[in-house]
């Protein structure tokens, strides 16, 4: 495994930890999310970021498997386990878990840490064929109030709408973790940096957060996946990463989140959240809903 | 000048003027742009895309120096001359003009064509000292129809906004023009491309569109420009460009609209602008409206 680290020397530490998860193997998925917390924590972070369906692996064969694998929360295995672990490790941590709610299937991230669980978002936008398994989520864009500042979850395929990354800032987030189990997207160019890295800068710096993203990597089922996990500044610049295509690796960003806050002004006049044009952009429900174009 | 073009073959060459205007100088920057619109025209550019603020150069003394480089539309000598060339030519131009409406001073961008006058949109988003001199826009966000697809136009610091791109995107718009005079950015890393680069690839991607952006090169009373005029298209990639940072330079691209709405579809289940969630996204405005955090 090949760690990454920014520059020391600032209020918090962030971990995101680039794994594999195995399609099936709650326990051992678990097991080695454990471990690699504990390094993490070790390493001094004190907020740890965990891929898309930590617990589950990403590729079901069918919707039978799908729910054979989900949990309730917080009370299912997992994220009681990861509870125990942030109290243990005087942690918060962010993971993304497949949860049942009755007889709905939710792609789900959660936010736990010493004090127990803090709470989750239910993915937005499904990718591909999550929409034979999965119910898209119906809880907004929460953001959590942290001892470190706000912070804000979305999932993978969310980061490609620009409103999940506004909503989030718009509640005042400094900083959205992002579990993800980013695929290879049509037309990347090889040599170029993935598109997922763009749009996690564009949506850093539009935003002024902080944006944390944690990816798996392997080949499940013929399913490949990118890596490339990458903690970016809320200037829009990576602090750390993008990490390795292929393999498993913890990237290290030492960051205050409160520069989100004091950052924000370009120059004597702009400010980005502020310079918004919401008297214009109120139309975009009302232009969504009155064409047929979409 | 150091010209650049994309493969051959398509429906719509698209040609992006990225000149120097001298702040003041009126008759020789419209002397340059008909100049360099001829060029491209007999490149077999059919669309041209010159800078904002091309006629008046941009970096005014006081708002005294801004009245007397402004022009009322579309009857003002510089968009008349470009109706005239647009006719004479059988092409369409976009172009920035500083716009006088009565005591109101716009970042103004107009679309003519062999038929005259198309339309306008004026600025929403100012940046920095232009808040000086100009008043925001009042027009929205209009998208054209041309006869090569639907176009969009916005200006420079609109990019940060994805609102922005979003608003033409919903409209139906194929391409968005983009007349800039882009400056450097905060915190801009040497080495990496600008950040109007990264921001106009994440607004094509997320919104499946074209977009062209003219800039200008050159250092007007102290204010330097970066150039980097660029051409991506519906699949967030570059097509030509980024130009060159300090050289005057047309870019070429052969491109076909209609590929922004054919090419939508990133597998069996996923459309960008279908899957978004208005639902949630409604609440937008409120949430911006409910809080005191901007």
């Amino acid at each position: 495994m090949i760690d990454m680290h920014s520059p020391e020397g600032s209020a918090l530490k962030i971990a995101c930890i680039q794994m594999e998860p195995h399609v099936g193997d709650l326990e051992g998925n678990l097991a080695t999310s454990v471990r690699l917390i504990e390094t993490a924590a070790q390493q001094g972070a004190r907020l740890i970021v965990l891929p898309e369906l930590t617990s589950s692996g990403y590729v079901f064969e069918n919707r039978e498997e799908a729910v054979s694998l989900a949990e309730e929360i917080p009370n299912g295995p997992a994220v009681a386990e990861w509870i125990a672990v942030a109290r243990r490790l005087d942690v918060h941590i962010v993971a993304g878990v497949a949860e049942s709610d009755g007889p709905f299937l939710y792609n789900t991230a959660v936010l736990v840490g010493p004090e127990g669980f803090v709470g989750k978002y239910r993915k937005l936008h499904l990718w591909d064929i999550e929409q034979m398994y999965f119910t898209p989520g119906n809880l907004g864009v929460p953001v959590f109030e942290t001892p470190y500042g706000r912070i804000g979850l979305i999932i993978c395929y969310d980061g490609w709408f620009p409103e999940s990354y506004r909503l989030c800032a718009l509640q005042g987030a400094d900083l959205v973790c992002v579990p993800t189990n980013w695929v290879p997207m049509p037309e990347q160019p090889t040599g170029r940096e993935a598109m997922a890295t763009i749009l996690t800068m564009a949506a850093a710096q539009t935003n002024s957060i902080f944006i944390a993203c944690a990816d798996r990597v392997g080949i499940e089922r013929g399913q490949e996946f990118i890596g490339q996990s990458v903690v970016v500044g809320c200037n829009g610049w990576p602090i750390v990463g993008p990490a390795s295509h292929v393999d498993e690796a913890i990237i290290y960003a030492d960051i205050d989140l409160s520069e989100a806050r004091t950052k924000r002004n370009l120059n004597e006049f702009n400010q980005l959240l502020s310079d918004r044009r919401d008297d214009v952009y109120g139309g975009l429900v009302t232009i969504a809903r009155g064409r047929s174009f979409f």
